[in-house]
């Protein structure tokens, strides 16, 4: 039987990347097929696991430039019912892509946001002038370019194999140490591992509120490897906080941990623990 | 002699209505005049700053939906010379602008990606099968409406009497309760006030490494309003703070809290102590 796999499409995207090298993963471990499925937008992904219309989601958690990805932190606190099967890093590697022959001919850059900002300092350098032109995805900018002779577009280098469209540039990002972090999602329970994502409200207005549960962590030894606030969305200066530690939930002194964490909260989420595979650049771009 | 102030632009753009209720605040303070600067992006307008451009930057910082505006913080840390003078806090009330006589005429929807993040159910509900288009202010979104009558922005009521333009629907964001804080930036010492803002970097896997600063605020009672993570760029998991407390550096016993806090840190940044000023909607409306 196949397994059906949501996704940040459409394809080409750096999630189908990450999506691509978990399923070879995934083939090693039991032969099966993989049905990857293309979603306009994060929630929409996350809400057909849900719903049961497939098996898993692939979504992007964090950027080592930009950050979090606040959407996918938000619905997953709303949806409150998925576990994180597996953590995937990708390398992050800008091209510029465009039908014109040099940069001089360029006036327009269309992409997503992110890939705007990671490469916003080669676009000053060497686009100083062009006009930057947000889009809902790295893809989606690739539609502009087969129109306008004077447009380029930032995606990746398997988007422009994968459109058969030119390299002008690559590698322009400008840290190049830039990567992402994907999470896989399912309503099954985790598959446990190396890392725990949580995720609480603390009373507000308190002072301290947010030391109490850290410190019962830092007194146990257990290293936060992240914590990230999001807005209750309830009034401005409320919020909720996003925290991953270096800890499985199988281990009965973190199980300890986590009670006693949970007393100093008002809500307290668990979304599972899981091991992370770093993904090779060579491997994810190999289809 | 004129006071010149630059902003998050074009005209008509939230930023523009923080600004102004900041110039009529200054105004009723010192009568003189002030020159509101238009800048296309957050990170030229504090540029402007810091060259002696202008002396003043309004600017957003977060919103109580959206959250951080994630380019503020990484600006303000890399420029390390901006004070903060105030805050301001904006109601946000979004309308939909259209030429379209009737809802059901719309096919395509254009605002800034954190306004169509703000009115997603509104959007779902009353508009389900339209394509939204990201663009890179509320205001640069008004320039499709006169070529097409099946097009429709999001963007202030204030917007659409500044550029003649009909209101479809108003108050469709999601939430009632939707606001923005600004900071006003400039490199004078800032003026002293209820809060202070704060940024660190602290020694990275080290359990606990963040606990121990907090801790020192929170056993002298100072209230930690708002933390924030932001990546130092450098590599996945090695984090900034950016930290807001409900304290003044002019009291000697702030000064002696943060001395000791920056014992915990490897970079140590203050941002200044400010008041917050809470904008009526009312006199945000009226120009």
């Amino acid at each position: 039987m196949s397994i059906s796999i949501a996704y940040l499409g459409p394809p080409g995207t750096y999630t189908e990347a990450a999506a691509l090298a978990y399923v070879r993963t995934l083939a090693k471990e039991t032969p099966r097929e993989s049905l990857l499925c293309p979603y306009p937008s994060i929630a929409q992904a996350l809400r057909a696991v849900a719903q049961s219309h497939v098996a898993l989601a692939v979504i992007p958690v964090e950027n080592s430039i930009e950050g979090s990805v606040a959407v996918t932190l938000d619905t997953l606190w709303q949806l409150d019912t998925l576990q994180i099967q597996q953590a995937l890093v990708l390398p992050i590697r800008h091209a510029l892509l465009s039908q014109a022959s040099t940069l001089e001919l360029i006036r327009t850059v269309y992409s997503h946001p992110q890939a705007l900002a990671q490469c916003q300092g080669w676009l000053e350098t060497f686009l100083p002038s062009v006009q930057l032109v947000p889009t809902n995805s790295t893809t989606e900018a690739l539609q502009y370019l087969n129109e306008d002779l004077t447009t380029g577009a930032i995606a990746s280098e398997r988007a422009a194999q994968l459109y058969n469209l030119p390299i002008l540039a690559s590698g322009i990002n400008d840290y190049p140490d830039n990567s992402t972090r994907f999470w896989v999602m399912s309503l099954q329970p985790s598959a446990g591992g190396s890392h725990t994502s949580l995720a609480f409200s603390t009373p507000a207005n308190v002072p301290g509120a947010l030391v109490a549960p850290l410190q019962v962590l830092a007194s146990r030894g257990i290293n936060m490897s992240r914590i990230e606030s999001r807005p209750t969305k309830r009034s401005l200066g409320e919020y909720l906080f996003f925290v991953d530690i270096e800890a499985d939930t199988s281990q009965e002194t973190v199980q300890a941990a986590l009670s006693e964490l949970a007393a100093y909260t008002e809500i307290f989420k668990i979304f599972g623990s899981y091991n992370v595979l770093l993904i090779n650049s060579q491997t994810a771009a190999n289809r």
